[in-house]
């Protein structure tokens, strides 16, 4: 738990005709490919006829050629991207999800964490279900596919489903002729679309991918909003739009999102200046150059820079090349992980008062580390100033701030942690103005729970891991 | 459709301690790989806890000393390897099935075909349930599971479902606690257990299995049988036993099952080198040597050597390293494929003549081929003796004989049939000759519903092909 | 050192036209494969331009569709498959070898073993030569390239070196416009050749591979003979024939090729059968059947039945799927390696007094397991007849018979080996039965070193072995 | 050629005791991969015996767990990535060569481009010699070979070898017994040492790659140094020093090199930012902010801010998940290379007026693709500043700017290329400021043949294409 993990992102897209499809998703995974590193898939609808491929591995080691040509033509199609957060990360639960029934099939793709998937699986499988996953996103397909059979249709379903399900989701639903994006009434998941020139439909998680594949971003799906695109159009339900207020998760401003996604209207990359901005008015101090730790520090220290008037420089060099396979050193090796990943450009640092931007801090070993580096290339002074609050509470809501007891915010003082990370000073972002990262002037619109704002949409019945526990002490037993 | 195919075997163990346990199925796959080469699988039981392995391919290369230490250890198992015979061949229908539920885990390897697998699972999926793959095994996962919501345990679970499946199976259930082993009443596919000098039982598909493993042979499950092995014991219910007559599949020793198995008493081997004693009985031939084409032909042709007094003979070297990676050529290429797989001893051939022993006939090709390969190596005469009767009809309860208009049998007389293949005189095994084999007197005891001998399971309602088309053609619509 | 191996085997092809030439060196390998398991390679020539590509492993393993499609079009191509007997295994020794030469580029494959490369080899580096691998093939290389710059063509070339390479060698030769084989004086290892439809000429160390590829047998190479194949025809060079005695390796006969070869005009499987007549008459039994060990004793047991009148069965069926990525069990496993790849077809063996046949007997652990296996499954008495002499001494022609004091018969005498193995009576085919194998009055015309037949080349001044250990030890050393 | 590749990098280790030592070069390669993307090496030497793993592919690809400790303990060695300009890209290519020979074992690493070496192979062919590469380090080997037989250490070979060798090369080479750097007499291309806590000496191409392995750099080998590591210490030999100029390569410090490397005294990125300086002095233009092209635009990006006091802004996201395996659209589909790689950040793009700064351009398509993408994101005006001159010449020592014709600048005016690309002002680096990158107030030590600057050591004899080309002629050609 040294770094933070996205859940997953979604990808969507319905086109006029026929073609390989899945090569567009495939392109606009891997602009997602950020919110999820573990597993990935797609499935083509070629005229009611589903073909998938997903695998444990990047979208780069999933997909080859030969895979994406076996995918076929089609005209809908939809990938995900995942990280899962607990249990064994099994083949089993990548997504998207393919269910064949007499309705009519259905493919399903899902960002986010249902609160009250425990309560719903007990109940469904004492009805007679059987699940091959641990995911929630199996206990929304059942739910769904349930709801289908008393409903005229599959955007009934989903509606009905909606009121079913607790927490926080943002979904993509495809059935033989259908594509349908769902977002929680909270939205705590980012979701939108956008059109191509030649009039074909992207759903993503960020509009990012909706760049990557030439689509212009058309707009958001709101909070609660159901909506269906088809060879008709495009038809909106909200029913459940307004039944609860907005609670876009704020960590995908400060962490999680790529900086050139704009969600809900708000750019990532100048909402992590703005946070910049705020640190410098909050712990201003005399210094020689502003340097952000690469990628997620370079923003906020563009914004500390243009508040501060001190100089902004480049202080790292990050090695590209690491990839999936590359062998880290193990304890016993002479090598420092921390050099071979990122390296000091001395001549910006000797000699130098260093205002150092990250993002965050977890546990505080990677920080200690780099500054360890500054130190030993000469830096006269180093001060930290973090772009996020300090974590403080786990997330129920589709990120893996699990253990409270691993945060290092919640056995230290601020003193303390400045004393083991090592640095002269120490400033994190003060949780009274993330409402100006999202341009907000009251505490309203965003979700905060890991920095101790509350839990909007309650928290799970035992905490997500404590359901993987019980389930897993049920299934051990039988009479 | 040149060659026939069984379309599963399963294996399963169950140890007084545990270790390593999937490696001993890995073994014991290996010497059932012959009943299917598409995909495999094996589920480790450690204490309640399952873990599980599976892809397309051989045993080889689906297992690597990484995923088989990645299976744990464990005091149970179960295996699987399969040959599909319709629709995609995708990794969805790899077995065994695990079932994760809260009235236990199960996990589910199957051998057979049911005959009735559309009409449950319509209704299954009415009663709101969603099915992940399109074998009939998961329609059997079901029903157990729904039934054990009715039940004391699992085993009683496994009795009340085996009223509602008809048509062929051979089944090894594995709950936390249980192995159990079951096969139809009308005993379709070959089913025995043996025990390991430290007390394991073994259970599989056939004994050769049991052999391989260093497992002694016990007894055949019987038809209509449900065995429990657990750490109390063994206990037997034979509720469904006698409820229908025994069909033993005839063609497992003519075709499908390894030589060196014994199936319900009868010696693979001696039951082929019977029916080369019938052969030469009824269709004697002046001839110089006997030869058997590899590998299947070859016990029959020593029948008929013994039986004739004609002398036996190698004829054919089979090139052993042609594995699943081979590149066959293509039509535009100037190889020929018989020539690369088979090479005649010229010297056995040249100036003599030839009594040829094969198992069957399907499409004629492949034996054209062979007899063209034999008169350019000098024979003077090729009498070509089948070990099977020709086939006429499809098979419902496991094989892939599908489509009857394929079967040359079907479509030309036995003299065109001779004229087509290039061979001199031409004998098929006649069908009043299959008690024999079996050393029966009559004409019960098993099934050759292939060679026109009438279907005791009834036939699936609208064929297992149908199944799959009517199935595909709902899931396309949508109300 | 359980089983003995053949070195290597070469296959080339000359063709009027242009096409995917390495496509037929493919399907020619494979019927080579017999000869060399650990690495294999293509060089296609297109005009002059030589494409490779090689690499360990079997055919199956190194080559695919796309590595044969990047070899490319070409009238012209040598193909190589290699058992290494010494040192490392590594790609450096991969042959065919490749040279790019102002004089003109040369391809390379050699199957034999060069009893003076080490001198040679000496000679070359203080000349200033620098050598990339430990193989001998490329002492060959150079020798050739060096007597090239004095040559008007590589033909001459070839001849001049064949005066200064001594030992055992059939060779393949590929310069822009030729294909030459050269077979040494001795004609040690085979070499022959034969011609397609369409007028291509195919050379290979073994008839099977020229039937594999469709291609009609010509004639054997003859021992000292220079074949040189071009756009003009076919050219033989006879400076060296005569200059030695011919002394065909008798344990291609016996063991290395396949039974469905013709080597030297004597077939392979024809000298199996001889060698069981051989047995019959020299060591008769009472006995019940006659079974061969699969696959190289099953010749020798037909022809050990047809003399005795003892009747022919099949003992033994062997899993065919165990390839090379087969995990093979560890000593702490319980199961038995024996059991995984040979079964008892116990009908044929129970209450039985059995005559096995087997190839030959290295270290005996093998053959002590397969009697026991025989006992087990309930045999009376086991007579074992081995279809070779007794191994006494090393081989420095081509085998990696190598290390005389692992062979059982040094250290026992037949009565102890007898007993090591179990069986109840033991022969050994004797020594003067020889040439009644290829159909020689006298003991000439052969090489029966391996058995105490003499060194018709010569000895290696220090052994093969103890070059590597020589080459190892002064390269470690510098001034 | 729409961008620019060095050929190599080069790294070596030697311990003062035996580990895995191939792992610390791995890191140490990762470093440097920059150099050399298509294939790479390690070379392990345990106390004389050398043990390689070498392979086409990055060094993720070509090494693994098992590959690294297959080359198992040793106290010296020395590895090389690769980027081949000429020729197939075959593995008979990769580096490190190993040569076995009498006089003791030799590794050589090599980074540069030998102008006589066809010269120098012709004179060794004709003496006998054979090659089994297209590259000029092979004729390295040679020579040092052929000199060692007549000197007394493998240093005085390379000393001799060096008055023959004309052109840029960085060598390393690993004898039994000691690790031997050699930089030619003009120092085109950069060496560097350093040493661990551990009392290790670490050389390499770049200072970068001594940091990731936690070396301490020492200093530059000079140019015509050689320097000696073995147990004894370190010794130079500086016989070749001074009998040429300086020429460090220029491009280094614009495009090659690592920002955080330092070579030859003067930092990479400051060199960059430098650069930067002299365009906003040059090229000065009233704009709203300073945008880099990432990744090697950036230095100088900030350079230009700094200068002219327009703020710095991140104006592109570059997507760091494609890799090798990438599978790039193809002209059939609708995908665009451009956007799937680099993102608009748009907020800080519309409305504004644009200074965008790159590294150089080579044929202007993908310069011309990003200014649309800026101008589609609403840039006002878009401002391009090259960080250096004009391309118009092509290089002999060691990058591959080789067909002339192909240079945009040798085709267009500046207007033109202005109109081509698309940008409202064009500025490339003026070559009078070349010195100053390097904080020299003369046109003297650095080569700029690229832009115009003549040739310090000639050019090769035809051109090392044309070198290939002959080559290959000649090989087809035979008496």
């Amino acid at each position: 738990m040294n770094e933070l993990h996205e859940e997953c992102g979604v990808f969507g897209i319905i086109a006029p005709d026929n073609y390989e499809i899945g090569r567009t998703v495939y392109y606009g995974l891997f602009a997602l490919q950020h919110r999820g590193q573990e597993s990935c898939g797609i499935v083509v609808n070629d005229d009611g006829v589903f073909t998938s491929h997903k695998d444990l591995g990047l979208v780069n080691d999933v997909f080859d050629n030969s895979t994406l040509a076996s995918l076929g033509e089609g005209h809908m199609a939809i990938g995900h991207v995942r990280y899962g957060t607990t249990g064994k990360n099994e083949r089993a639960n990548a997504q998207p999800i393919m269910v064949n029934h007499i309705k009519g099939s259905l493919s399903l793709a899902h960002n986010g964490n249902i609160i009250n998937s425990f309560e719903l699986r007990k109940q469904f499988e004492m009805e007679g279900s059987i699940f091959r996953s641990t995911s929630d996103t199996e206990v929304i397909a059942y739910l769904i596919t349930k709801e289908r059979l008393k409903s005229d249709s599959i955007e009934e379903a989903v509606n009905r489903a909606m009121y079913k399900i607790k927490g926080a989701y943002s979904l993509l639903l495809m059935s033989p002729t259908k594509l349908i994006a769902a977002r929680d009434p909270h939205g705590f998941r980012p979701l939108c679309y956008g059109v191509r020139d030649d009039g074909s439909i992207v759903i993503a998680s960020e509009s990012c991918a909706l760049n990557a594949v030439s689509a212009k971003f058309v707009r958001d799906i709101e909070p609660g909003e159901i909506v269906v695109f088809d060879k008709d159009g495009i038809r909106s339900n909200r029913d459940h739009c307004g039944t609860e207020e907005k609670h876009i998760c704020i960590f995908e401003y400060i962490y999680f999102a790529r900086p050139d996604s704009v969600i809900d209207g708000i750019s990532v990359h100048a909402a992590r200046v703005r946070a910049g901005h705020a640190l410098a008015k909050d712990y201003p101090v005399d210094a020689d150059i502003v340097i952000g730790v690469p990628d997620s520090g370079l923003d906020a220290a563009i914004g500390y820079s243009r508040e501060s008037g001190i100089p902004y420089g480049i202080g790292f060099i990050k090695n590209k090349y690491i990839g999936r396979t590359f062998i880290a050193p193990g304890q016993e090796q002479r090598e420092n992980m921390v050099n071979i990943k990122l390296n000091v450009i001395e001549e910006n640092i000797r000699g130098k008062r260093i205002v150092m931007v990250d993002d965050s801090v977890v546990r505080g070993t990677t920080s200690k580390n780099i500054v360890a580096k500054l130190r030993a290339a000469g830096a006269k002074e180093v001060h930290l100033r973090l772009a996020a609050p300090a974590f403080t509470d786990e997330c129920f809501y589709g990120t893996d701030i699990s253990d409270k007891s691993q945060l290092i915010a919640n056995n230290h003082t601020l003193d303390e942690i400045r004393d083991i990370i090592g640095c002269d000073t120490l400033g994190y972002l003060k949780v009274e103005r993330l409402p100006e990262l999202i341009e907000r002037d009251d505490e309203k619109g965003y979700c905060s729970a890991c920095f101790g704002g509350g839990y909007p949409a309650g928290r799970a019945a035992s905490g997500k891991f404590k359901f993987e526990q019980k389930l897993s002490e049920k299934i051990k037993k039988e009479n």
